[in-house]
């Protein structure tokens, strides 16, 4: 059986990515479809909209057959850390391609992208020192860099400066670097000018204006209905209706403001990403800020992007020690989140060969290498109510894999 | 002018507090009456109901001249470290007199009491150990030690296993060991038997009883009317106008929870009195508790008094490390809350005398030192709703001190 691998945050999942299931399988052949997916805390350093486990279940209903945790040292990391996690869970469960989404839809540019840096390499980390003193922040830094540099290069190659490419550039990059053995392949992203029958601009929006959506409109999920496969919808709504809650920073404002006002400097300092005196601006805002989004707009400054800040944020809730977080280069498991009929076969095919230790279950054995992540989970949790926060505290314990048969 | 101490925490101040004020004055001959009160959080290890600036101005009201802050370390302590905390306050503002409340109203027996304990201080000891061993709690087993060593005692001395004798015990040990000068005294305390125009059984009750009511009928302080003056009542009905809050554990567990949650433990093995393991009872309580009360319930062991574990509850939400709280013997500062007209004279008469730097305001000179209690106070607003929280947050900066001249 021949896997295509994708790299997934699913928050939710929407059309788009119903889209790009189906077409990673025509394009490629293969057999099932392997996707590696944050946990409950994602890249841009904020938590998910529902939690893993029912975002699971909306990747099985739309068309992926195992589904496997991106550790949350990985998942809310920068890009290039957030890529070596990826691409080592997928190696190791034996892709033979890799998926991703792309705005022009063609793999040879990421590649002359790659190489093309790779030759000019010196001379880009000079530019990006130099842009750096001056004050950019690190992406608009390696944005400038990359800008300059891009002359240099002769064959044609994926624009760097926007944010879409980097994650990209970045899975070639620890392929490359990781001698992996999967082939990268690129779709075209849908959007609202692309045609289609199932999919035109009328069900095709981003998991961000769907998510902008439910939380402008006192969590109004209805709005959001045909944007998202049946499938998905509901597992939105009777999570909201089981928990109470959907997931979003305010939830988790309260939390941060106790840490920041408990902490000192120092002690924060000991924390992953908080450097050149942040500290002090986290502190002081946190004194007069009534909510997170007046919090960060208070932080905000012109060297720190707002992902970066809030992910320092992330990593002081949670409480990630720089010590914690150093030496992260691949991942040392695959947690199993679910799996279709079809994954399951997959699985029971290859899990033999499989080059990282499967876990389908928390146990005295592996509860230590997964210590962040059930962390993560508990912290998680708090933004429900009781008696629903105990529900969800338990269920990286209680909750076996999902299996899902009904495709 | 000549003044007597007295050591309170006024939550609430009640009538039963104004007749001691009044006793204290009338029994010594003194002008003044300096009290030294704990700020925001409590010896039994709770949040008091309103902040120390509201009960400093119900102490002025009530007869006190000249109120102090005792430090969070000393107010939070245990009966001996509360009590060194106190006396060398009241020592270093020059009182003659310390007044504390008693059953016997007779300060004999105490002195008796720390005689004969002084005499047999290697056997105190021994049992002491002895009935630790066998599984008792500190209370508890120096509640034993005692009452087997009170047979060897001549004279007429007081049961130290009745705790409102402790407190009173310990002051006299502290007078002793830091060769205070001033003379200690007590006064029977009121209770529903004693008669008196002003002071009788229907208007007498204790401050646990005032804060039960309110907390028990959704903040009902209209029936805590007759059991405290007037300035007291109206001072706690403005605060609960002003900021939205009566202070109260519930308020401050989702913090508590989030800080057990987000630890391991290790780091709450950092904190003072985490020891023994009771670090994974509280971690696994936490999970499982849905509110404050359920919490303790679920925590409590023959080993543990409710006070105790009570105490550890609030090192860990105020985050205080073993480290912080070595080498607590006396205090370093006078933090002065308020003053009435009379206590302002006193002030500028001995304040060239004072035997430690006092603080009016907080400035960049004294900012470390008051740093743990500054900490306190920035957690004990965060029960507060925004905006009252942020006016709460800032009062320490921006509060002077109380200026009292109604009487």
């Amino acid at each position: 059986m021949k896997a295509v691998g994708i790299v997934v945050e699913y928050n939710p999942f929407h059309n788009g990515h119903a889209y790009q299931v189906e077409q990673a399988k025509k394009e490629t052949g293969a057999d099932v479809v392997i996707c590696v997916m944050s946990g409950n805390f994602l890249q841009r350093g904020e938590p998910a909209i529902v939690s893993k486990w029912t975002r699971a279940e909306m990747a099985l209903a739309g068309g992926c057959d195992l589904v496997f945790e991106l550790p949350f040292s990985f998942a809310t990391s920068q890009a290039d850390i957030f890529a070596k996690g990826a691409i080592s869970i997928l190696e190791a469960t034996l892709c033979q391609y890799l998926s991703f989404g792309s705005e022009q839809g063609n793999i040879q540019p990421f590649l002359s992208t790659y190489h093309g840096l790779q030759k000019h390499e010196i001379e880009y980390n000079q530019l990006l020192k130099h842009y750096s003193k001056e004050g950019y922040s690190y992406p608009k830094a390696a944005s400038l860099a990359f800008q300059q540099l891009q002359l240099a290069i002769d064959e044609e190659i994926v624009d760097l400066t926007k944010p879409n490419n980097i994650l990209g550039f970045q899975y070639i990059k620890a392929i490359k670097q990781q001698n992996a053995k999967m082939e990268p392949t690129t779709i075209a992203r849908k959007n609202a000018e692309f045609h289609d029958e199932d999919f035109n601009a009328s069900t095709i929006a981003s998991a961000t204006s769907i998510r902008k959506k439910i939380f402008s409109q006192e969590q109004n999920i209805e709005e959001t209905f045909k944007y998202m496969p049946r499938t998905s919808y509901d597992a939105l709504h009777s999570y909201y209706k089981k928990y109470g809650v959907l997931h979003h920073w305010e939830r988790y404002w309260p939390m941060l403001q106790y840490r920041l006002l408990s902490s000192s400097p120092a002690q924060l300092r000991e924390i992953y990403e908080v450097e050149e005196g942040i500290e002090f601006r986290l502190i002081e805002a946190s004194k007069t800020s009534t909510s997170f989004q007046s919090f960060m707009e208070a932080v905000k400054t012109k060297r720190y992007t707002w992902t970066r800040i809030q992910r320092i944020c992330l990593y002081i809730l949670i409480h990630v020690s720089k010590q914690s977080m150093s030496h992260i280069e691949e991942a040392e498991y695959l947690r199993l989140l679910g799996m279709s009929s079809k994954g399951r076969v997959y699985l029971n095919q290859h899990k033999g060969e499989f080059k990282l230790p499967l876990i389908s279950k928390v146990s005295e054995k592996n509860r230590e290498s997964l210590a962040l992540d059930l962390k993560a989970t508990r912290i998680y949790a708090l933004a429900a109510n009781s008696p629903q926060q105990q529900q969800l505290l338990k269920l990286d314990f209680s909750q076996p894999p999902i299996i899902y048969d009904k495709r």
